[in-house]
């Protein structure tokens, strides 16, 4: 079902809605921080909460309920933890959404409305995942409560996929030399500032904790000043995520920083991809993590290629019961 | 002025609230987290975020105003984004409560309300911003909404303090054989999960990168299994933060696949100093970031002994402008 239906559809039934819970382990957790993130900075009246699936089972908020919408999330459908989540949350009365790429999995089984998005055919494709999630948020804000950005909101969804297409294109020789210059190092820090906060930390934590066995660590660059600032030194290997919008200011100054001390800083800045020749700068914030998380897409590629580390070598995901 | 009468004071003012920000950096943020996670728990209507200053700054959600009630955070008052949040948010018409240890501080200049924490006199003293806070919340909710578990949790916050100096005063053995064990180690992953999630990132960026200048990462238990689980292997080192409560189901998954692989691991466990023989089941979950944090306190004391390396030294922070 598309997605302005499927919440005129839960708005018919619930005309009142309290709370908006996403919910999701990893990577599909990450990929929706940009909603949740546009839900509490836009949002007047409704709360919302990001939850690792398993955080969200054993400690479940006692506001779960037939007041809420629970988006849960799972690439193949059979996250064990999200799976268990999402059931909880229709138990208790909640109307759930599961958001995944595999039809007939064991989530759609669990969730009221299904979403199913694609994910080989391209980079573009990758990012539906994220994006159809923020179109949820945009849709449940603007039906419950009114969004003056709406229009611009959707213009910009229309546009990402045209945008991160032509953006991959371009950036292969500055992943290359990015792996060239990182394949031996022992640790990678990974930051960046609002609605990407959470691309740094999925870049971290899965595509070079999981599918690199590199040792990483990644905070908000906002944070960067209060404690993890004190390891720079000449050679220290970062990676920054800088954004178009309203938080670029912080990123820049972590960025001076850096550069100041001589870090080995690898930036990738949605500027340089024009990202506001394409979206609107009312919505531009919730649009740079698509666009960065493509692009970073291509230097992990180009970094698996220079350790010859294929992405999908793994140690223990499907190999043994944990 | 004590906590209950500050709420009582804002309540007669403004009878309606929507939502409570926590605002704060580094270790002070951190320091919110179980505050921010208890309301998140167990309030029905009340939305409830935790920021960075300067994301808050930024990017400012459009439900601060006169409805929310805004809870800052500065150890010794004068972190300038701190101190310019916590002015947007009076601005913003929100009430403003500053928690600090410095009287007099441009926060408390920059705020309706004062509350002065203890610090230097011992390891319970340390705990009281987190515990104040905690405190906080539940005045708000029960005062807002009612809290069904109000009195255990002042009974709790009553009994934690001693419990605090009591179990500091046996860790001293097992803090010294954690630093000789870990004092050569290039990189230290420390995870929990519940309450006590953000402790371990604060032990990560502010005792571990920031004050012993060592390599960290840091992400939630349940999130392990999700990505960074692929980095294990025997010797790689680990601190586990175990929660006596509703999520210790994680933190024990956990710690059985450290041991299955050989890992380096330290556990502080708050069943090991009998949390649960001074808090109530019903509240405990929001008792272990304080006692865990005690006695981490003791283990990074006995890091930088080790190491010839005074927690107070520092790079940057003191000595330029950044």
């Amino acid at each position: 079902m598309e997605i302005s239906k499927i919440i005129t559809n839960i708005k018919k039934e619930r005309p009142e809605i309290n709370s908006v819970f996403f919910v999701g382990c990893g990577a599909s957790k990450a990929d929706l921080y940009p909603a949740k993130y546009f839900l509490e900075v836009n949002s007047k009246k409704l709360r919302t909460s990001l939850y690792t699936a398993n955080e969200f089972f054993y400690a479940t908020p006692i506001s779960v309920n037939e007041k809420s919408i629970v988006i849960t999330c799972s690439l193949g459908g059979s996250t064990p933890e999200t799976v268990q989540a999402s059931k909880k949350a229709m138990e208790l009365g909640a109307k759930v959404i599961a958001v995944t790429h595999k039809a007939d999995s064991p989530l759609t089984y669990n969730a009221h409305f299904v979403i199913v998005h694609g994910f080989e055919k391209n980079y573009a494709a990758k990012l539906e995942k994220m994006t159809n999630v923020l179109g949820l948020a945009a849709e449940i804000l603007n039906q419950y409560e009114g969004y003056e950005n709406y229009d611009a909101l959707w213009d910009g969804i229309g546009k990402i996929y045209g945008l991160i297409e032509n953006s991959v294109a371009t950036v292969v020789p500055s992943a290359k030399a990015f792996a060239e210059k990182y394949k031996d190092d022992s640790i990678i820090y990974v930051m960046s500032s609002g609605a990407t906060y959470e691309v740094a930390y999925a870049f971290s934590i899965c595509l070079l904790m999981e599918m690199q066995w590199i040792n990483s660590g990644t905070f908000h660059d906002g944070e960067f000043f209060h404690g993890p600032f004190e390891i720079t030194e000449k050679g220290v290997p970062f990676i920054l995520l800088m954004n178009d919008g309203k938080t670029r200011e912080m990123d820049s100054r972590t960025l001076t920083f850096l550069n100041r001390f001589d870090a080995k800083t690898t930036i990738i800045d949605a500027k340089d991809f024009g990202l506001s020749s394409f979206v609107d700068s009312s919505v531009i914030d919730y649009f740079n993590p698509m666009l960065i998380t493509a692009v970073l897409r291509v230097y992990a590629e180009q970094l698996a290629l220079q350790r010859n580390h294929p992405l999908t070598k793994r140690r223990y995901m499907w190999k043994l019961e944990y």
